[in-house]
């Protein structure tokens, strides 16, 4: 199988930005002149909720990922490129994650611009997958190629999330917090809503499946 | 095989988290009004031990995941999010030692409030691996079921690790240290006792074992 | 299949260091004396410039070495060592990377010294490579063997990227930004010019191609 | 194959720390009362010097783990705590590293601590990994199992390498730029004496050697 290695420099990456994330929640150590752990803690919370919408973007966007990988047929070099254009904007998404949770609760349109950084890459990350789905499924690079009816379905799916992101950015402009909760939700949507790749073989088809691995 | 690319991402992660333990190490450069490199040593031990018992923790965690992972026959999409689940806890663990390294001696319930979360990520890690091996054994997703006896005792040895988490958390309220030496007690005790998948084939049974892998 | 650690390992590397790369776009938090957000980020600039041509360099080359080493037939102790003076070189490409963000608007040639170390890892990677390519065409590891003409136009190849670098070089001292942009060109032309290793059979040939994998 | 986990969670973490050493070459930007980049750079050797040589030193130590692991048969429970064992050095490695770069131009003894740190924990890393080597061939574990004289001579190699670490914590005390620079040679020596796990079936087997994957 030809993705094996897109999949491992690919899960390298997905893996080392997820737990970067967590190196933001550090809060420092206790000093003559500094608050306790406690106030800390609580004044930290924008940093907590930042970690964790972004954990589960970044996850689920794994999933997503294996899924539709385990799917190819054929990685061609422009599959490539793409998926690292993916990879371009997970990549950014600690420095996004870090910015909106620094400046959350900052005046002056400062925090919507951070929420508007935040939502553009998530929007970038989004927009990369649909192409790696699009170039996938229009060069019959799929071991399961998808129905049209399928395919049509697949395309909706994407445009709800990525107008989630969209929203997000409008937004942005009212609430940098109620911005970043929406991509909580698109996150949560995601879990429920599964990327139609692969689907299983429908009953009444009297040969067996092309097995999947 | 299935669940390569779970592992391979699960593995990622993993060894992310358990190689930023060590970034709490570090110990700033000489300086003129800086203690000597012995001193700030021996003053570090808090980071040092937190290490040692997150180091072990991760480990072990990593080993019988590795073990139930490679009995999987079939993982499904609510596996993959159980296991998010577990990671998110893992990739909580950096965090979760350098706070309580930080605050191990610091006064007015702040060493406690420490080692509870502490001890809290832990249980959030341990509950989630403990689902994990519910999800498989429960949907038959096993290569190897376990008999009703297997299951009964893995379930008596996970929730001996469970107890040990949330006794730590009780400890942690008289004593930071006795609470974070317990959880290198449960460490040391999770080393000993195997997470209970995939038995050897007793003798007496006439056909072979189902191959391993 | 005697590469998959190889690639693995190395996949890790370029994982890491292309994630590391990120951590340089971090802005500090507001605070009274800071500028905006808006005004952090267009001071940045310069990270995120250097950033972005990282980023495409470390994906370039992880493309060349995965095209490589799929048509590795055999993998010696030599090879092993010549892989890990690439990874030496990619390893330092975030240190160079924060340097030359950092200088980049430098005076009194430092800038220039910046630019200088930045072209000199990414042409010590680049050499390592080629190395990496000759012992494999050398050694005859290579499962599909390039025709003389097509090792020529490989070298060739090769040398336009080298001669990219060592241009750049030259320029640092008169424009560490222009520099830069021509690592950035040196990026772009590799995307579209391949490392010419698994040759498509042509038409003519009866047989059928050795199967990839 | 059984070793495929294993090798792929330690290629994590030799991967995750060996780029993470980097992390310890970054200087900070220019700024009024800083030095410039030349003579920080300059200042700053031991930095690059203590990173050439912890790249070197776990680089092969993964290309010696790879070359054994490649050979084993069968993983235990026993074999993988050793393995993390070794890990758990590796992972103090960029810790040691920061730490002796600091202080090699430090007085009053400092120096001297910092590299007996240093060697010290290379030499739990080298113990480490002789464990493995012994486990795997007293369990004849290994797929091609090493001849008496292959042991022995294999012990002797391990034995040499392990007492230039010792040696090293020796000359700490005296120098620790001469003890830096002797787990340098260390390095090198292990570059060109293989472990001799695998060796090429003889020529005069009347039977073809068991495949190596």
């Amino acid at each position: 199988m030809d993705s094996n290695r897109l999949e491992a420099f690919s899960d390298g990456v997905f893996a080392v930005a997820i737990t970067l994330l967590a190196l933001d929640l550090a809060i420092g150590g206790p000093g003559p002149h500094q608050p306790t752990l406690a106030a800390k803690l609580a004044d930290h919370w924008p940093a907590f909720f930042a970690y964790a919408v972004s954990f589960a973007t970044i996850g689920i966007i794994w999933v997503n990922h294996h899924t539709l990988c385990k799917n190819f047929s054929e990685i061609d070099r422009t599959l490539l490129f793409i998926n690292l254009l993916l990879l371009f904007f997970v990549v950014c998404i600690p420095f996004a994650t870090s910015t909106i949770a620094a400046y959350l609760r900052a005046d002056g349109g400062q925090s919507s611009l951070a929420a508007v950084i935040y939502q553009g890459v998530l929007e970038g990350m989004s927009i990369s997958f649909t192409l790696l789905f699009w170039w996938a499924i229009s060069r019959e690079h799929l071991r399961d190629p998808l129905t049209p009816d399928q395919a049509r379905r697949a395309t909706i799916r994407f445009g709800i999330g990525q107008a989630g992101y969209i929203i997000g950015i409008g937004i942005a402009f009212a609430s940098a917090i109620a911005s970043l909760a929406l991509s909580g939700i698109v996150a949560i949507y995601h879990i429920f809503e599964q990327t139609p790749v692969r689907p299983k073989a429908p009953p009444d088809q009297g040969t067996p499946a092309t097995p999947a691995t």
